[in-house]
């Protein structure tokens, strides 16, 4: 059998943060031939990482120390923690990094927080491209995610063969943080659409009308949407297990308000959808739930 | 060439209401057979249909005297002129209907309304089928609408066959006025996620970002939807004619408004639609504009 060439073959490839999402896509980089270092908070992914052939590290100076000039990847779920793996005192670039050093961030990041770490890096002769991932955990395993990217033209180009890896519909959205942007437009309707399905449903059972029903008319109509279709049918199954959890679903509800208050878009709606996820997140103590679980705030 | 027998050959069938709907739906039970007499309440589109084939009448009593114990749709745009129009003093029904009268209510009409006249028909030994429509005057002209019916098992088996006519997926979901529940249910997502996209796209178009590519980048993922590809199209191309016309999508909400109070729905989210819909077609006069125009109050 011929040596096929892997598309990342002999890479240097660093990966912070092995979540739910990050574990599956810092392997799909490695199974692509990259030779992939990871750090994570704590241990046990990285020790599941560890065995299945990544190499492991137990600080971020080392992370950065191993990967050189090459690309860090990171995939964090805070606009602070980005900044403090990134830039802080025990951070990857505690010290300067080396010129040519590439950030490619998965996370779902403030967009003025985005700006202003893509300036920094390019004060140091260094590149930061976002890149925010949809599709959910399922998205990651199959490495068939929906990715919007924002950057510079030459970093958008270096880190797209890592990015191709992991997704199947690219996107580049424009200058740093627009990838942020569009994953923050994603992340309204998301929100929105959920709670709008929640209603319908528990409106139709109240009258009388079974809801599984309902949303099996609705189906194919104007209404039809990839959130009736999976959050609907788990409103139905009431499999709330997540998925997607409504803490986070929440968090990106804040940011999306953010942005809104930094661009000046006043919507009633969106304070409205804000105050319906606090209230089930934080009052309603539901934040572990899938965020299809907002249903559960009608029938409170 | 052999005669085909078409499906309501020779069956007298009434229509009341030749709206942007209810006109082409006429003229397809006429094309299927039907001996079909209309009324309107205006003269114009009553000249099209009887120039089409179709037999009109100037009065009510004569839609229900010709049509005897048939079958009589109407296609009304508020559940007030629906009572008028089948019961008032110059209604169809002024004087009891024969026995076996059935009426096909294809418009959007409340559910208590609903529940009230099916029980007065009841009494009369008649029937009546709710059989609300989804699809617009795309699926109405195309026939191939959504239509979600409620009402008794004879009375629907009997509608079906008109109503096969006219839609391609046709769900019974149960008593008198669950079909109308289920369009609610229907028109309440729409209303809720015309408002999400709307947000989102200028959102992006504040940040910076152009919104016909946000638009194509969340194509396909979780925030998909028919609303997301008709009317989101629609948004950045700003084309604006109905369509849906905002009137009537704040007429809906009304009515789902009422149907929550009705079954105790509590919904912050819901009262939020209302207003923004009350203002959007009260406050700045953009009744006339299809529903997608929403995306104007985020630009004001």
């Amino acid at each position: 059998m011929g040596a096929m060439k892997l598309p990342l073959s002999g890479q240097k490839i660093g990966f912070a943060g092995l979540g739910n999402m990050g574990a599956p896509m810092a392997r799909h980089l490695h199974n692509a031939g990259a030779e992939v270092t990871v750090w994570n908070r704590s241990d046990g992914p990285a020790l599941i990482a560890e065995k299945a052939g990544l190499n492991r590290v137990q600080s971020l100076r080392e992370l950065s120390s191993t990967v050189g000039n090459g690309i860090i990847c990171i995939n964090l779920t805070h606009t602070t923690v980005v900044e403090e793996v990134v830039f802080g005192k025990s951070g990857l670039f505690s010290e300067k990094p080396a010129a040519g050093t590439l950030i490619i961030d998965f996370g779902t990041t403030g967009v003025s927080g985005t700006k202003r770490f893509a300036a920094q890096m390019k004060e140091w002769d260094s590149g930061w491209v976002d890149a925010p991932v949809s599709g959910g955990q399922v998205g990651a395993e199959a490495a068939n995610l929906t990715i919007m990217v924002g950057g510079a033209q030459a970093d958008v180009a270096r880190a797209m063969p890592v990015i191709e890896v992991l997704g199947e519909k690219i996107t580049h959205m424009g200058e740093s943080g627009s990838g942020q942007v569009t994953k923050l437009a994603n992340q309204l309707i998301v929100a929105q659409t959920i709670d709008a399905v929640a209603q319908a449903l528990r409106l139709a059972e109240l009258a009388g009308v079974d809801s599984a029903k309902v949303r099996e008319a609705l189906r194919g109509g104007f209404a039809e949407s990839r959130i009736l279709d999976l959050h609907g049918e788990r409103m139905v199954m009431r499999n709330f297990e997540p998925g997607g959890r409504s803490t986070y679903q929440l968090k990106d509800v804040r940011m999306i308000c953010e942005l809104a208050a930094e661009v000046g878009l006043e919507s009633p709606t969106l304070q409205n959808s804000l105050h319906q996820w606090v209230k089930f997140v934080e009052a309603e103590g539901h934040g572990e739930l899938d965020h299809s679980g907002l249903l559960r705030l009608y029938e409170s």
